[in-house]
């Protein structure tokens, strides 16, 4: 087995993690639907030997626009021209169980797999938000169990899609005429109790074979179908212990499924550079002057699912918020944890998270942040990152020139792309199709 | 009003709309599943100043794979790589109403024409085709009439989503901190019988103000939903007189719709150039010869939904063989009237369809195709051509570079690009949102 390696997703929130990125003083507000920042950034990051571009997704119009930017671009279209910028980094894009048919999901990331020479990752997600149920059909939200039975078949059949083709069924032989092998592409006859999917798929495997599966979100059905899916997982762990325990938990999950292969965890980083402490700190300050507090009222709130009225920003968090049961946001524990742990405003718990996602943040030097990740990354609190810098591209920028070769100077982290596919940066094998045995039986 | 002047798309069918333009020497087998071979294709066209790329589309395994490619890759991502290496040109994209939602297609063609500046079309098809309906959860084919309703209120749904946002409800304001103008985004709060959507759309409006719609498909229901819809129409004429009937019709429904705005009629048309007639005919008997006959006599047979043991090379259509009444093809209609207007065998029905979609066909000179097209803009037959050339990128390469020059020395195709958008292109006007008074009346 080869060397552990660190790896790194860039996750680009659109002006940056921070809510007020986008006033930042070299920031563009309009770069949340502006495809060349997202070719800019990944341009970035590859120049940094990061693994992949990280993009989430909700199919709606933001909770607060008023105030801030959000994922807004459609992920597969923006990472079709990421790729044709770009040629070694990995795309990897979310999209939601919940909205969509599982053909035409196999089908676009093929296409995108085939248009990147093989450097696609599909982020699955279920979707835990009723006004984007609004936008098709539903009323609300459906349960949190249901959803993700409906996303374990969904991901299903996706993958056997994506494995409907044997590698050389693609014959193309103009001397005899003959172009597919049909015999070497296969229906898949999917019934379930959601879908029902005669294929095969439309196209054929790509150099990596299929898309990486990848998986966010930390409840337990959420663990089980990363167990069963996922070969790189964008977790939450704000801790080393966390992080540790989380990563042990998904591998026994695995292991009882019967899975042997590789899961990368990547856990979220944010972080806010500069070149002192004081610097950093000075950076902060100046972007927390920049935050909107009403947003910040608002976005705790609705995190929690309790009226914005119950917060104030100089006192803690209400005695009696808990995670809510069902639907409820993977950070929405993790965040009242950390107010309850450190004894936090309102007002210190928006500043603590950095007024953003609700994963880690560090802010400090390049050398704090690197040894941090070399920390984590030996404890086995985390394979790498999904890092989401303050400011895009400038706190990206950073880290690729101050924190990159740092990381490369331990050790652990590549200096050249040794691969072609998003499989070869996270050192995950070419899949099989499981169609391979029977036709070498039908050969024989 | 300015002068009229002729549009030209350039339909990328793989390698080509001869049956076996995939074998000619110069062909790549694998071009259908290589996105270079788009953007080639793209290339070629936008130096011959086209109006735009067309792509095609049915989610499912082809036909006849056997013998031939045929749309593999999803059209969108094919567009956004496309858009990424050009700079003038139209995308037009297929997607289907019966197998897609609306607020997911909104989002994705909004997305697209951000990406490429303004330069996107929809076109919009009910896809009558049972192996596609069976990757979706159905039996076969929902009737006629019903997809045609569902078509209708989904490009409802989808240009209410488009129009969600007036144009200045994204502000960015830095010093204010003002991002969104939520009172200038509104929710469509759409419910039909088929769609219940509340957006509004996650995306601003782009330089066109939305994508172009298109339409293709010939029927009753067909002209009734471009009637309502279509800014540009994929028609199919084989005659002056049945394209100025046609168009005739069209704009009589649309006018009795309330609808005033200019609709581009592009019928298809295929070619077959060569510098000398009697080359053209070489080049067509080599096409020929390279034809696998048994895939001639299952298209036939699967056009016509009949079996295709009914068939005979070298016998005329059996005489009972008429246009299914429902669930049919466009082509079905003109396939049988060529072949019984002009007593031909199936071999012959073959030989003169080019193998191909049932499109007209032209084989001749840089002149004799330059004349008809000509002919075909000045009578109105056509205000441009759906161009479909033999093989792919050297058919296309001969008509940039020997067709186009005549065309433009005839005064009727543009020398330059005078916009930056489709609607530029086509000259249509920039659409309003429909909010306009509203807002101002609040203003004021």
């Amino acid at each position: 087995m080869s060397r552990r390696e660190l790896h790194l997703n860039i996750n680009i929130l659109n002006s940056g993690f921070y809510a007020s990125a986008w006033r930042a003083p070299a920031s563009d507000p309009s770069a949340f639907v502006d495809v060349n920042h997202y070719v800019r950034n990944a341009r970035i990051a590859e120049r940094g030997k990061f693994d992949a571009v990280f993009l989430a997704d909700t199919p709606v119009f933001a909770e607060r626009p008023e105030y801030r930017p959000y994922q807004a671009l459609e992920p597969t279209i923006i990472l079709a021209t990421v790729a044709a910028h770009t040629r070694h980094i990995g795309l990897i894009g979310t999209a939601s169980t919940s909205f969509n048919d599982p053909y035409n999901i196999a089908r676009r990331f093929a296409t995108l797999d085939l248009a990147s020479n093989g450097r696609v990752g599909w982020n699955i997600v279920t979707t835990a938000d009723s006004a984007a149920a609004r936008n098709f059909g539903l009323d609300g939200v459906v349960a949190h169990r249901e959803r993700y039975e409906r996303a374990a078949e969904f991901a299903d059949v996706v993958v056997k899609l994506w494995d409907s083709w044997e590698d050389g069924a693609l014959v193309g032989d103009k001397a005899t005429g003959r172009f597919v092998d049909i015999g070497r592409v296969h229906p898949i006859d999917h019934e379930g109790a959601h879908f029902k999917v005669r294929g095969p798929l439309n196209v054929p495997r790509s150099r990596q074979g299929r898309p990486v599966l990848v998986q966010a979100g930390g409840s337990g059905d959420g663990r089980d179908l990363a167990a069963r899916h996922a070969e790189a997982i964008f977790s939450v762990a704000r801790t080393q212990e966390e992080g540790i325990a989380f990563a042990a938990d998904v591998r026994a999950r695995a292991r009882s499924l019967g899975r042997t292969g590789p899961i990368a965890f990547l856990p979220g980083l944010s972080t806010l550079i500069g070149a002192t402490e004081e610097d950093a700190r000075r950076r902060e300050e100046e972007l927390w002057e920049l935050f909107p507090v009403e947003y910040g009222l608002a976005r705790i709130a609705g995190l929690l699912q309790i009226d914005p009225a119950r917060l104030s920003f100089d006192a803690p968090l209400p005695d009696d918020v808990a995670p809510p049961k069902d639907g409820g946001h993977t950070f929405s524990g993790a965040t009242i944890e950390l107010a309850r742990r450190e004894k936090l405003t309102v007002r210190q718990l928006l500043h603590r998270l950095g007024t953003g996602t609700g994963h880690r943040l560090l802010v400090g030097t390049p050398e704090t942040i690197a040894d941090d990740i070399e920390a984590w990354f030996l404890s086995g609190a985390a394979d790498g990152f999904n890092l989401m810098p303050d400011v895009l591209p400038e706190g990206l920028e950073v880290f690729v020139d101050h924190v990159v070769p740092l990381l490369q100077r331990k050790g652990i982290f590549r200096t050249e792309y040794r691969g072609e596919t998003l499989r070869d940066h996270l050192g995950l094998p070419r899949p099989a199709t499981g169609w391979e045995t029977a036709s070498e039986a039908v050969e024989a």
